[in-house]
């Protein structure tokens, strides 16, 4: 029979995340060689990532792309790509789908301003920037915008599709644990200006580097009570004299979204938030992470010498089925009942 | 990004059960042969159970084991017999390891008692005791015993090792899956009058009738907040001229245990009973079950035409790493709390 010990004084939130981190190791698990199907879904039963390294390294992607193949490959492509203002000036300021302050000083979640763009111009513009942040004599304008290819729309077998011959066309062993093929292939690339908050995907997620690095900071699914999800009003980026003008969706359904973050413990905190234990790990050119459905993970980069960071990363259904996922909501509804009881942490109810 | 609904109306604990009912089926996969160890793993990830019709038939001791065979296997063997009075008079008065009236009318836990038997006469007992039931001019005297072959001791590998050559060593499915040989390989060997009340044990168990039948009531572990575990004073049957004699452990730590019967639905419910979907199986002479760890399960028997029911199953350590095991106690203690607020169940702290 089951082993029991019940601690009627305790919180059993922080029961929850102090019980989660006795059971698991605090670093990620790395590994040399791609997994079998086996082996993989013994990370999907058990929500746990995990790092091969040099897993992509022979791919043609990962040998061959860089400024100039890319550019012959892209040759009279448009593409679609992401502006955002300013970048890494505050956490609080930070670029596409992310909480921001407004002129008010209120914190809302906008969206970036959307263009196509040749893609010759976009990656001159991604390199020249990053570039010439390490070189003073052509430093970057203060009020530059940042720019990112970031379509989550299987774009690499769409707008990307001349690039989709040079990379697996999907991950083997997640196919056949999984039983069903990628939902959706994207192509990311940017510069070291991007950052992705804090956020989660209902996608098992193998994410692939192939030029620069991936800086991942990873939090589990239970880790809920400690990111402080609050109701964010959306507001998106327009183009306007030039620059990039925040416009408030007025009506538009509040974004339920992480405001703690973890690069900068001690603000935005919930009164879990001490608890959180992030695992940290960067991806290098040929790297692979294994990042599990409704894992939180907030994402930078580094950029080759050629002042490029591109990663590819394969996107198939979560598994609803089983308890999981129910429980993985039970976290969220008994967060929010407590604190709206408390009314600790001003989790506004939407 | 996660789809999210937050009613802060709602019953975060209600919305559990019922978000795991939407979910899932309410019936239990069958097959008609064994899984790979990959198609294993996908119901050891969920944490789903499965039946496979047949997965077992063409075992030695599913096809020759019956009284005449295991009597002479077990020729002056003396076997462990668990020993309790009455059984089926009411769900509350039932056999071993279970909640039972005491003289005063409470509710105890009380474990049975043990005796050395040689084999010859226990299987006599057993059977005899069956088929005169069936049988008005042989029936069984008022105040007689059950006996239950039930040691979860392995006892296949140790006081039954001359029967451990008629069945599979092992699961092979399972052990590649698992990554670990059984824990524990047990014989039950009993008849009709043996109900095992509803409990959950820390092993993901493979369960395979070789005579007879057995049926099982199951309930996924989050189901606590419907079973009505109460904390019980722990007791144990002793002999005492000829009779069997309720004593209580006086000082013993008390013994958490389900009082709902899924088998009586409005009686000693909770708040929650109602919203319990058990599913409900029969195993058959050489079906196989997989029962995933912390799964509730009541079982009751039936038996051969020579008055015999007996299975073996394969205990494998359960996986406590990942999110499950602690989301699980989440669900224990969100529900202790909540009916230690309300006072509503009258669960008592131990």
């Amino acid at each position: 029979m089951a082993d029991t010990d019940l601690n009627s004084e305790a919180d059993p939130i922080a029961e929850l995340l102090i019980s989660y981190d006795e059971l698991n190791s605090p670093h990620i698990d790395v590994f040399d060689e791609v997994p079998s199907a086996l082996e993989f879904l013994r990370y999907v039963a058990r929500n746990r990532p995990f790092v091969v390294r040099g897993g992509a390294s022979d791919w043609k992607a990962t040998r061959t792309w860089n400024v100039s193949t890319l550019k012959r490959l892209l040759k009279d492509e448009k593409v679609n790509v992401a502006l955002t203002p300013k970048g890494h000036v505050s956490h609080l300021l930070k670029n596409a789908d992310s909480p921001t302050l407004n002129d008010q000083g209120e914190l809302v979640f906008v969206k970036p301003w959307e263009e196509e763009q040749s893609f010759d111009t976009f990656l001159d513009f991604v390199t020249r920037q990053e570039l010439s942040s390490h070189d003073l004599s052509d430093a970057p304008r203060e009020d530059e915008e940042i720019r990112y290819a970031q379509t989550q729309n299987d774009n690499l077998r769409n707008e990307y599709l001349t690039l989709f011959a040079d990379v697996e066309k999907e991950i083997p062993w997640a196919r056949i644990a999984l039983q069903h093929n990628p939902e959706a292939i994207n192509l990311w690339i940017g510069n070291s200006r991007s950052v992705t908050a804090m956020h989660k995907d209902n996608y098992e997620n193998i994410y692939c580097q192939i030029i620069g690095q991936k800086h991942f900071v990873l939090l589990p699914p239970l880790a809920f009570p400690c990111i402080n999800e609050q109701e964010l009003q959306p507001a998106i980026y327009e183009k306007e004299g030039g620059g990039l003008r925040m416009k408030i969706e007025e009506g538009a359904p509040k974004v339920p979204f992480a405001i703690w973050d973890p690069d900068r413990p001690t603000e935005n905190t919930t009164e879990y938030s001490h608890l959180a234990n992030p695992m940290r790990v960067t991806l290098d050119s040929g790297d692979m992470l294994y990042l599990p459905a409704l894992w939180y993970h907030k994402v930078s980069q580094s950029c080759s010498e050629e002042g490029l960071c591109c990663a590819v990363n394969y996107w198939h259904d979560m598994d609803f089925a089983g308890s999981f996922y129910p429980l993985c909501d039970l976290v969220r509804g008994v967060t929010l009942a407590k604190s709206q009881q408390s009314g600790s942490n001003g989790l506004q109810p939407k």
